[in-house]
Parts: structure tokens; sequence; C-alpha cells
């Protein structure tokens, strides 16, 4: 089964949004074996609507659009789609009683437009969009035995994401039986350049099976090693082939699972009991934003001190003047004593600190721009890392996150 | 003139990876008055690229293609254009030259695969990219008198970015000579639910002229409201049509300028000479983030403390413990005395602080999960504020974050 993403929006096609809500969509359809062929972003326009729906009916089975349902008037994705079925507007009495009960605390919300939200098309299937306004709608098309599905889905990101996990995917499921499997495994690389790594495991490469595909996805300095099998081939032969391709990547191997590092990182320090804090300077709050972002993470996180300023490293963190003046602020020196500091101040089993040149300024010839000292201090003792990240203000942060993560993760691994 | 967006890569369809590309070159064409009509994203497969592409030059005049043009076989772009432009690859000595100079310092991502990079189609353009090793093509197809390109960069986001802003777009703007004027005017508006608003600018929406468009863009609590002319229209006339549009929204105007929150905070700042800090539990450094994440913003950003335990509130903030064990974490009392805390601990001007139950579980009857206390303190005094965001942790404190730089930056204006 073969699916089609149709996003809708004049702010995608400017700029002023980024469409994350088809790596989503992307990522639920392929956990239910559904395989997505193209994603088109496209205008507020009922033209351009009316032919990207054409062009999907003709090479897929679903087809999912998101956006164009507000209430205001560049919203027309309704009216389209019951032009394009020729239907017209019923009012819902299911709809309305719902947007009532939604916004019964807020009466400011109801007027004449929130109305205009339960007027459905006559011929589509309603489903219920638990958290806003828009009601989703879906439609069959069944031609010579073969059926096909279009569903309509607000463009606001959580109101999508949950029509997507309780309604859409519920009922395409349904709708399809059984259906081919896929397989997906993740090895997750640090350490080895993309074109170094493809050559190291090259043979292994070339013997794969034909219904398997590697892919190689890289990112501020991680590969994700992707084996995919699209149709049938068991999760052991998938398997197996992972089992093979593990001892050639040496100690470059982070995870074997598909999951961000704080996670990783987060369920090692549950698993013992144990806590961490963070003492970020060129980071900024990124490390501590990352560790506190999934559920249960009190579990394991207490804090972090953003110390931007020096005197905040001085005061808060202990950090020494005199390091400061002898070493500055971006050196092994100060970075270690800053992560000894938030780890005795928070009371935590283990603290990461980091103190680097952003930029796009403050580089020096010794010290040029992407130069980031890292320090990870355990229960036991306190390392310390220097790296060179370029010139990007953006990337190095992101960068040097990561990177300290990745370090934490290899001290937790190898103890 | 007319451009569409093609995106290659089985990561962005099986959502692994969110195509921020997109967005990012959406927002560089339209500043250079070049007008995006679709977003295309395909899988690595020959076929699919080419039958993108034939559709693309069947509608618009440039098509810039992101993506596939590492060294390992997954990707297969660069092949997949010769065989469309039926050309051969040839060896390019300044591709070379610049490859060995970007990899000096690391010989150990020299090897056989990298060696492919320099390797370039025979009849295209190659123009240089600073930051990485796959060299940016172009091709120009010229036929009965009119003109049309073809754009292939990397799919790796900052080498994008710098070869858009670099090379692509100071290309294709000479190409074009003079064009179309294209004029966009934002409002953003906090506080009107997007209907209240709609209704509350239905008149002046009807009387705008048929040449200038009205989008409404919802994000977390705020409506960024874009008003657009796309050919004829002067810069003076869009102007004019704001200045109507202002007065109708009383003092829900936050900004009449199209920056991020966290850039008008500290343009306001800078411009006092004073600083912030910021206290943050549920949102867990993401004010932190915000703040610090555009250069120069050591001018007035400190520091910040994430006291996400409790000890760590009465620790380092210096919140009393009776104060927490009366009122709770999350409560009025707690969060100004946090505020109050970090200002004097950091010694800054302004500090904001937030307390509040991200969920998914913590909530209880009185103070139900989306519950988040938001404190300003500035060099006089202390404003708290309760807010209620809904049940989902992301969502809860990105708009926790949002509300505290409004609340911050309206305390600000208000001054």
């Amino acid at each position: 089964m073969q699916a089609q993403i149709i996003t809708i929006g004049d702010e995608l096609l400017i700029g002023q949004v980024v469409d994350t809500n088809s790596a989503f969509m992307a990522e639920q359809l392929n956990s239910y074996g559904i395989e997505l062929n193209e994603i088109v972003s496209v205008h507020d326009n009922a033209e351009q609507i009316i032919s990207a729906l054409e062009d999907a009916l003709g090479r897929v089975d679903v087809v999912l659009l998101t956006g164009g349902l507000g209430p205001t008037n560049d919203d027309i994705t309704k009216l389209t789609l019951c032009r394009f079925f020729s239907t017209r507007l019923v009012e819902s009495e299911e709809v309305k009683k719902h947007i009532s009960e939604l916004y019964a605390h807020r009466p400011e919300v109801f007027n004449r437009l929130t109305a205009t939200q339960w007027q459905v098309p006559e011929n589509a299937l309603i489903l219920p969009n638990s958290v806003g306004s828009a009601p989703l709608m879906v439609w069959t098309i069944e031609k010579d035995g073969r059926k096909q599905w279009v569903c309509s889905m607000p463009g606001v990101p959580y109101e999508m994401e949950i029509a997507m996990r309780e309604q859409i995917l519920p009922y395409l499921s349904r709708q399809m039986g059984a259906q081919a499997h896929i397989v997906h495994r993740t090895v997750i690389v640090y350490g080895i350049p993309e074109s170094k790594l493809a050559l190291q495991i090259a043979d292994w490469e070339k013997a794969l099976p034909k219904t398997m595909h590697l892919a190689y996805l890289p990112k501020d300095g991680i590969v994700r090693l992707r084996l995919s099998a699209y149709s049938g081939v068991t999760d052991e032969e998938v398997d197996a082939q992972i089992q093979k391709l593990i001892p050639l990547l040496g100690d470059s191997v982070l995870a074997t699972q598909d999951l961000p590092l704080e996670v990783l990182v987060g369920a090692e320090l549950k698993r013992r009991g144990q806590t961490i804090s963070t003492a970020e300077s060129c980071t900024g709050g990124k490390l501590a934003v990352l560790l506190n972002r999934h559920a249960g993470s009190s579990e394991f996180y207490k804090g972090s001190v953003v110390a931007y300023a020096n005197e905040v490293k001085e005061n808060v963190l202990g950090v020494r003047e005199q390091t400061l003046s002898e070493y500055g602020a971006v050196s092994e020196q100060t970075v270690r004593e800053m992560a000894q500091g938030v780890k005795q101040l928070l009371q935590t089993d283990y603290a990461i600190a980091t103190s680097g040149i952003a930029g796009p300024s403050g580089g020096t010839e010794q010290k040029p721009v992407g130069t980031v000292w890292i320090a990870v201090a355990t229960p036991q003792k306190t390392e310390a890392q220097c790296f060179h990240f370029g010139k990007l203000r953006d990337k190095n942060t992101d960068r040097a996150t990561l990177a300290a993560l990745v370090k934490l993760l290899k001290i937790l691994q190898s103890e």
C-alpha cells in the first residue's frame, strides 16, 4: 500500500513555517507498513490542490492532506474538497456539540466564523478531532474493485498528530487488513566520516540481498546507518545482517536502536539510579532542554546552570578567578572547574560542562570560532576534550551538544 | 518568475529527517522576488527524480534540487542528472583542489569515495561549495527564446544554506535581471483567537484590493497576520493598508516586524543597556536557548538556572522551604521567589521564572497538567501570572516559553 502527503498552505511556500507535519506522518505511515511515495506542498489555491490530488490518486492508495481547515478566508481546503467530490456542506450536530464543549470555558472563541467549523461535506466520513474545531474528513473512492482513501486533517501540528494517532491510522489500518511487512533497523555510528565508513563496510553492503536497502543518514558528526526491507523479508533476516555489520564498526557503534542520544543517556542513568546536571556556556541550555524534554526525566536530571557571562561561571559555579584570567573561559581548566562546580552545587553523580567560541565573532588565532571544550565529571573523575566544529554558530552549538552527549554515553557504557 | 523545489532522500519519506531546507529556500527565493510554486519530496530513485523534474520544468522557470549528492551508494542525484541532461562525468581539477584544501587537516576523510566528488557532469556549470565536498551544479535550458534553470545542491542544511546565499541566488539574480516586486508585511498579534481576530478585522479584509492577500498564521497562541502583494503594488500601498489595520487590533499588537520574539526582547534590552537572566523549571532551558541563540546575545543575556528539582530551587535560587511546602513548586509564591532569586544571584536587571506541570503525569484537580506560573522581575517589581496550556508536554513548554517572552516584551514596551 502506497501513500502520498499533500501539505497545504501559503506559509509553507514563503518559508514562514517549516513543514514538520510530513516527517511525523511519514514515520507513522511507515510504522503501519504504508510506504510513502511523495510529499507535495502547495499553496492555498483550489486549482493547485485539485491538480495535486488528481496526480496523487493516479499513483497511490492513500492521500493525506493537511492544512487549510481554519475558520478564516484563506483556508479553502474544505470547499475545494467539496468541489472535487461534488458535494455540499451540511450542518453536523455532532461536531457542533463537540465544539461547544471544547470551548465551554472560552466563550470568546465562539462566533460566526467558528460556526463554519460544524459545516461538513455531506458525502464525507467525519471523524472526531478531540483537540480542535476542524473536523477530520475521509472519502473512500471505489473503482474497478480498487479502493482509495483521501483524508483531510488540520495543519496545526499537535491537532494533526493526535488525528493521525487516534483516528486516521486506526481507520486506515482497519480498511487495509493485513499488509506487507516493512522492517527498519538503525545503527548509530560516531567518529567515522561517511565516506570512510562506506569503504569500511563496502564488502558487507555489496553482499546485501537485493530485498534490503542501506541508507547513510549523517548529522552533526553522527551517521545513522539504516537498513530497510520492504517486502517478504523477516525481522530475523534483517537482524542477521545487522549482526554481521556490528563487528565491522568496532567501537564506533553508539547504539543499535534508533533513539535520540538523550534517551539512551537517560535510560542508562535511570537504570543505575544516578543523576546528572549541566553547566553550559556555548551550548546555552541546549543540553538542559534535551535532558529534560522527555517525560520521566526528573528521575535522573536535576538541573543546569547556563553560565553565559564569566561572572556567572565564577560566582555561581565557583570557577576560580585565576583560572579564567590565566587560561580564559574557553579552556580545559575552566571547563573542568565548571563540571565539578555544577556537580557539587546541584549534588549530582555526573555533570557535563561546555565552553566554546560559538561565533560568528570572538575567535582568535589560538582559539578560532568553533573551538569547544567539553568536560564530563563522573563519581570518580573528570575528563575533558577539545573539539573544533567550524564557523557556524547554530551548527557549532548543536554539534557541541551532541558531542557532549556522545562523550557521556561512551563513559557510561565503558563503566 | 516561478520556482519549484525538489528535495531528494529516502530519509525524508520515512520521517527520519524533517525537511527544513525547503522553508529556508522558500524564504530566500521570496526575498529575491521569485515565487515558489510547489515543494516536492521524492525518494533516492532515478525514475521518481526524473518524473518530478519533468513535471517541474513543465510549470516553472527555476528548479532547485537538494540532496542525494553524498559519496555513498544511496546518493544517485548526480548520475540521474547526467542521464537527464545526456552527459557524462569528467574530473574537475578545480573541485579536486578545493576538496584537498577542505580536508587538509583531516586526511582520514580522504579516500576512494571522496574522489567521486570531483567527478562532475561535463555540460553543467559548476559553482563552488565553500564548506563541503559536493560541487553545486547548474544547467541552463534554452528553448523557443525561454530560459529555464536546474540547480542541484547538497541536502546537508548548512551546506545548502551557504550554497543558496553565496552562489545560487546571486547567480539566478544575475540571470533574471529585474523582476516583479513582491511585498510582505507581518503584524504579530497576541491574545486573540484566530476566528475572533478574523471577525474583528473582517471589514478591513473585505475592502483589501484584489492585488493583496491576507494570511493568518497561528502558532502557540500568537497569530502572525501576513499581508502579501505579488505584482505591480508598491511598498507604500501595502504599508498604507497596514496603517489602517493596526488601530483595529488595539493593544494586541506585539510587533509590526516578522522577527522572533527573543530578537525583539534582545533589541529592547540592548537599546537600554540592561540585562536578563532566567530561572526555569517546566521550560527546562528553552528560554535560555532562545535568549542566547543569536549572535551578540552576551550584551544582554547573562545566564540561567534550570531548577528542575525542588532542591535546586531551594539551594541555588533561594526559594524558601516553607514556600515550597506550603504552596508547592507550581505556585505564584514559588515563581516569584525564583525570579527574584535568579535576578539577585546573576545580578541582572530583569529575570523570568517559570514553574508548571508539563505532563503527561503530575497533574492534580487543583493544578491540572498544563498549569504554568510565570513571573517577570523588573528593576521595580515582580509580576506573576497563571496560564493553562493543555495536556501535551512539548506543546506546554513551548507555549510557556512564548508566553513568558510575550509577558516580558509587553512589560518592556509599557515602561
